[in-house]
């Protein structure tokens, strides 16, 4: 999946700007649940809080679950980014309101409890479920995107206008499935990507006087 | 801190209710930020997911943050209390509406945040902040409780009707403050045990058919 | 129905714990509209008002609909629970979303408007209509319980992750539904008794400062 | 009380149409709480009740609370309007947000409880407090409308648009306060009785499909 | 269709009310997107500004989407009714819960939008589309109604208790719906102009204060 | 203005984006009102419509009231950027709350109306007013940027953790303000072009299949 994500990173980043796709040493194989989240936290982190001074100016956090996030931006001043966030926010200026393609019925109350935190609970108008774990999602098997093409199609007729790809290892259906759907189809790398060279570009970061100010103590 | 809510639980527990209050072997000194709840974790959840096999019928995570909530509640069929959302609710059942007695201003966001993802929002009238450090709040120094009168006076004023005392560490404070404001002072740790007890007794616990299902890899 | 609600309540209570379950001398036969809440309210509230002088710890009002609530609540200074507030807030700490049983089609929107009220609404997933009269309730037929297994599997499907039953004669079904369909299944009864006993061990009760004031002319 | 509205009424009602203001016989002095407007439904239902017998077209309940309001709409096929609902719905076309004129601090939360149930909790900017009795507002006295002006601008700098007369007894002072604040002031009697000329008008009654289906029994 | 719609005004006006329906000399043919909206505006709020020296005391723009109505309330002191916003309000009034009879499926997330911003989102339980161009709907063709009656008894179902005909050119199928459906339907037409003299009676119009203050620049 | 916006724009842009900064032949002075608001569209859309033709990949409107948004995402295909709807969104994505730096009291009830259509109603902690007409707002005068800051301040203390520059004429001073606040400050012309050319790169326009549909008729 880290190969697939660096290949559309690659590929949608400016000609200045330079990534590196970097894969935690030690965490979960894939994150379907909170305790799969939890366990990608130290890797996480130690990777962010490294960042600044190995010279980045901006971090993504691509798993679509957005792990870390708040811990994230209290440890560094540079730009972090949440993929799920950045989509979400994405989706709302696209069209009225948006589904969120998810590979386990499982984390479907997860992405509305996201969305309503976002104050998007009232636009996210649909969430389709493949049902198929993250693990099985790199790669493009034909049946897995035409389940995900049926599912999505019934997520238009619900109502959504625009849809989320609602997992790092989707993201690289997104053309296809926007040339077959007709509407805008969101790879949240790509988007993650495309906030934080904004954000560098118009020197903004995330504010640090109230909720991610530093912790006092940092190991 | 640990012995101080120990000895409220003892004292707040039915008679033939069996607790064990015990702290993480490494951990955070405080948990004042995200940072510090994803460093609880790891210890946290391993304590949780031995507690069903020790023999205890209830997990109760006595940080008003409510830090691994729902990976706890993933890893385990028991009942798992937060006790920030215990009190939140039993807040709710008391009053039109009510107030946090916050130690950091830093952390008043992440409570609105909290109160508006468990719907109450609207309800959460006010968050007088202490603004001192969690690790100075054990004990009852007489200073600090005349500032958090007057603070929570305040807080009544815009309308809260109920406190809730927005740490572990404030909790013994409940009674006298209870006392002198008028109004009805939860204290999260006891609040925590008794809804504990509660769903132990009605043989309740979390739902495991769609977001608590237990994860696919637990190591 | 007064009977049945008494054996759950005195299987339910603790040992220490002295119940007295109480029909109303005048009042309607069952309540299925507001104009029946009227209807109970004067006796009830006859009731109530004498409790904290007959040596009542607490008072727990044994009808769904939670009629006269607010009253009561001015009326005295012991806590005052009401079923269906208790067992929603309990629902909300058991789920991401859950489903009211529910007696009649005409008590949906008063479901729903009662579950916006508290702050759930978003958390109401389903409300499946059992449709029959509440007066035909009591007692366990097997057939009305068929009924409401399938109606409650149509609400897990919906989004539903924990179940109340939403009328206090279908209390005792309780066990029973929550074996089969393999999710918490709150009896509103039984969550009233336990939340009345939480507060008085907890020393809890509603707020007098402002909505719960008492009234200056009691008859 | 009764007479002050009698005149507004009079004085605002279209030639053709007929109006009967009745106190009711029995039933509290004022309605100040949820426990006095529990002893005003008995006779307030009644008179509704045979209000369609007695050729009335419409129904008003001239109490700021909306006392009974459910329970009449159940009762009757003709239009029942409660005087708040009304105030609040005119008060929302009239300004982007609007205040409300309340007697006493304890009916705030009340208040703003019943603008949330209407959709309108955003709306509701101010609910300044007159802090006088209700039995007291009738009259024009002048001290009070010179309090109720100075609480009103601090309305007016606090967002509000509208103001709203929270008390039928303040009816007749809304010209006045109208002409000094600059803004619409709703008098809640004059409001409610030109709701349902509206309504007779326009054929249109509540419906009666669900929430306000008759009772089944009905004494 | 502005024949049609004088038609039904004539009928349903006070004697003494008079009334004038005219016809935007330059505009859209109809409006059936914001693009069609925003041609109506000049000619619109040309009207609109003249008609204070014309003599009228009240505005009603009779098109569902109630275009340019913020500009025209800025432009004059006299009442300016919105036909969309007036009939949701009375809907509100008359149900838990309604619908709205869309025109075109393009419309539906702009009713949505509509409701929400007036406070009614969670009110709005069904937008059955008759999916016919408006510059058809005058005339009441049969085939029509039944496919608006089909879809109207589906809302009904969804939950809706009470039905908007959402459409200027539908005005004149209320009586004949309200009679088939069982509930009441609302002619935004009529409810406009009901709610202008209503505001006219009582002395009422919008606030000047902020949100509508004159512009300080009218050619 | 047009002048500032374009040097703005020209700075932030990326070397191989070309801009065009145009102003309306014909329109208002300044928008200051839903009435400015209307005056513009006609000259607005003309210029939209024709946008794709000349060959541009997206349009900004500069203006902070998003005139046309809808209108102009209605007539083409390309992506049409509203700088207050993608300035609100990417400070949701930079602290828990955000203020507007509004220039008139009369847009505040717009504004919050707007962040609130946006689903951000809640994180809107402030909008402090300049009180300066829009027409003095270009150029930087040092009185009036010692206002803002301390308007800014106030709002931080009332809970924003960033500010959003709430006139395209205020845009220049977002690099100051910055600075000597010490939390983001947002320049929506230049947020506005970053997200325009975020959405070329990746291939993103607006939904075309429900709400912003082609209109049928096109002059």
């Amino acid at each position: 999946m880290t190969q697939a994500i660096a290949r559309e990173l690659l590929a949608a980043k400016r000609p200045y700007t330079e990534i590196e796709v970097v894969n935690l040493e030690q965490g979960p194989e894939a994150i379907e649940s909170a305790y799969d989240e939890s366990r990608a936290l130290p890797g996480l982190l130690e990777l962010v809080q490294k960042a600044p001074e190995q010279g980045f100016d901006a971090v993504v956090i691509a798993c679509f679950s957005d792990p870390g996030l708040d811990a994230a931006r209290e440890l560094v001043n540079i730009p972090v980014v949440g993929i799920q966030e950045a989509s979400m926010y994405l989706a709302a200026m696209l069209g009225s309101s948006f589904g969120i393609l998810t590979t386990l019925e499982r984390r479907v109350p997860v992405r509305k409890r996201y969305a309503a935190a976002l104050g998007l609970g009232d636009k996210l108008a649909a969430t389709p479920v493949l049902d198929i774990p993250v693990s099985e999602t790199v790669g493009s098997l034909s049946r897995m995107k035409e389940i995900a093409l049926a599912r999505a199609r019934e997520a238009l007729n619900q109502g959504a206008e625009v849809l989320i790809l609602g997992c790092a290892g989707l993201g690289d259906w997104a053309p296809e499935l926007q040339e077959r759907l007709g509407v805008p189809v969101i790879n949240p790398n790509t988007a993650g990507l495309k906030i934080a060279e904004l954000l560098v570009d118009l020197k903004l970061a995330h504010s640090k006087v109230r909720t991610f100010q530093r912790p006092r103590h940092v190991v």
